[in-house]
């Protein structure tokens, strides 16, 4: 794979991470949908066992089921070294927090303040685990075994019912103050353009321009559905290079992997809308920043789609119960 | 000082960065109007040598000039441990390229591919140097010694001739593909404003709607002439809190530390222009991410004018010589 080939050129292994990278983990991938739990040593036929469960709106429930799997699949493949969480959010990440591990503020009906972690980390005791977003996760697992193979600074954005991205600098995912949101920042209005947005609290912020929902009620059918010719494809795709041009300003990132169902454009398709995207990305660029990367040659290296697919998720939970062992051995301990 | 106080109770210092906080060094902060040096252990009293040079369009003969002064201050002060370089750009950051510590496509006439590092290595032999952009470093000062003591994620942004951002994660600055560029995102345009923007290239990002430039074209005066009451303070602010958002969405910084001209707003004052910036800010966020630094009172420290005024520029170029003492001393030599 061309992408793979390129980022492989430059790649250096950080031995901290290569080092638990193979160990066999356990690792949730916590959607507001679905729960996505798989045990295993990495993708593809690394991963021993996978299953799902639908989120509802009893935690405790869930919970235990997850716990039950899992420790069914211990007892089937062996002791895991870790796990790891990959969470819808907002969640907390500051692990000095009473509330470390919790999703905070969710809408979502059952979950709001909700102890994520803690159920978990008492049915395996003695175990590191790894917390994130679910962005942060699915961008640690691209990073690890998937289209930003070999990268330290590149960002992941997932455009489905809502718009996430996760940025990896230096080889790790972005905290700060709580995390990134960035599905949510101000856009510019494309000329001619009435659409109010259809975000809830923003209206025309980029999830309420791009998002699934929002191209469903700018058209009044799911993307799905929508014709080849359908001028909402190419609105859709100017909006996406602005985003992108934003994020290409202030992240600085050497790559954007474009995942989520919305990239795959339904009749329009998936490589139209991409090399539609990347040449309103560098129309909005205006050359501005001169990189062989934002380029059209380049630009093909610089957009692109996850490698990992459905499994994004889940694999990046896997990274994060990879990098635990790593912080663990770094402390002298677990 | 507040700021100080609540940035010191989360305070832990990294001990690789300490370490050589104190040696004597040199600075170089390269600006675009004139060059700025220093000789000294850190800002104020502790700076015991400053001079500046008009920027010119004579590299060879500023960097002799340059060089030429430090080699002064070295016979006076003794020998500096090491340099740091902060300049404006864009500039090559990668070490393993061909032409790190350039200029590389600036329009500024005299300095476009101009090798700024190499003769200032040349006449300080033996030396660890650090090099960045202006931004960069001043963020880095300001984190070191400013608005931002005491915070591992942070961003510090200059509005005045143009708009940078240096963005500083899990301390240290962001480089990525080239180097971020964050005045130019594209920006959403108020209701009714038919200025079209004063960036060349851009026309409406956040540097073409807020620098000095943008606000003399949109009024006919120069910021510092505007009366307290002129409606362009307002939009502004409104421009600004629009920025502060993307930069908040996308980086989830703890501090925002907000320099250059700019700010100081002329007639309408520093003071009410911030808290008229702030209110702004919250505004757009409209509650979406749940955190004490983004409530009434929690804003007024999360957007904060920086502490080492003019200062801060040749401030980071310090610290960039003291961060490449600290990497060389990591690598077990320089």
């Amino acid at each position: 794979m061309q992408v793979f080939a390129a980022a492989l050129g430059k790649y250096t292994p950080r031995v901290e991470t290569i080092a638990h990278t193979g160990q066999l983990v356990g690792a949730i991938e916590a959607g507001g949908t679905k729960f996505v739990c798989a045990v295993g040593r990495g993708p593809g036929t690394d991963m021993l066992a996978r299953a799902q469960f639908p989120t509802g709106d009893d935690p405790a429930r869930l919970l235990a089921e997850v716990v039950e799997w899992l420790a069914a699949q211990e007892r089937e493949h062996g002791q895991l070294a870790a796990l790891g969480v990959a969470s819808f959010g907002p969640v907390d990440l500051d692990r000095s927090s009473r509330t470390y591990g919790f999703i905070t503020t969710t809408p979502k009906r059952g979950w709001r303040g909700t102890d994520v972690l803690g159920p978990l980390r008492r049915a395996f005791p003695g175990r590191p685990f790894g917390f994130d977003t679910d962005v942060n996760g699915a961008a640690l697992g691209e990073g690890r075994w998937g289209a930003a193979r070999g990268l330290e600074d590149f960002v992941y954005v997932t455009v489905g019912t809502g718009i996430g991205g996760g940025g990896v600098i230096r080889g790790r995912p972005m905290h700060g103050l709580v995390h990134p949101e960035m599905g949510h920042f101000p856009m510019p209005v494309l000329d001619g353009d009435r659409f109010a947005g259809s975000c809830a609290i923003h209206g025309r912020c980029w999830e309420g321009l791009c998002a699934g929902p929002a191209i469903e009620a700018r058209t009044g059918k799911p993307a799905s559905e929508l014709a080849a010719d359908d001028p909402a494809w190419d609105l859709t795709a100017r909006y996406m290079a602005y985003a992108f041009a934003t994020l290409t300003y202030v992240l600085s990132p050497k790559r954007i992997v474009f995942g989520g169902s919305v990239r795959k454009a339904g009749r329009f398709g998936e490589a139209a809308f991409f090399e539609r995207t990347r040449a309103a990305l560098l129309e909005v660029l205006a050359g501005y920043i001169d990189s062989p990367a934002l380029t059209p040659g380049g630009v093909r290296d610089f957009v692109v789609p996850p490698a990992l697919g459905d499994d994004a998720g889940v694999c990046g939970a896997m990274a994060l119960a990879h990098d635990s062992l790593d912080a663990a051995a770094a402390h002298g301990g677990r």
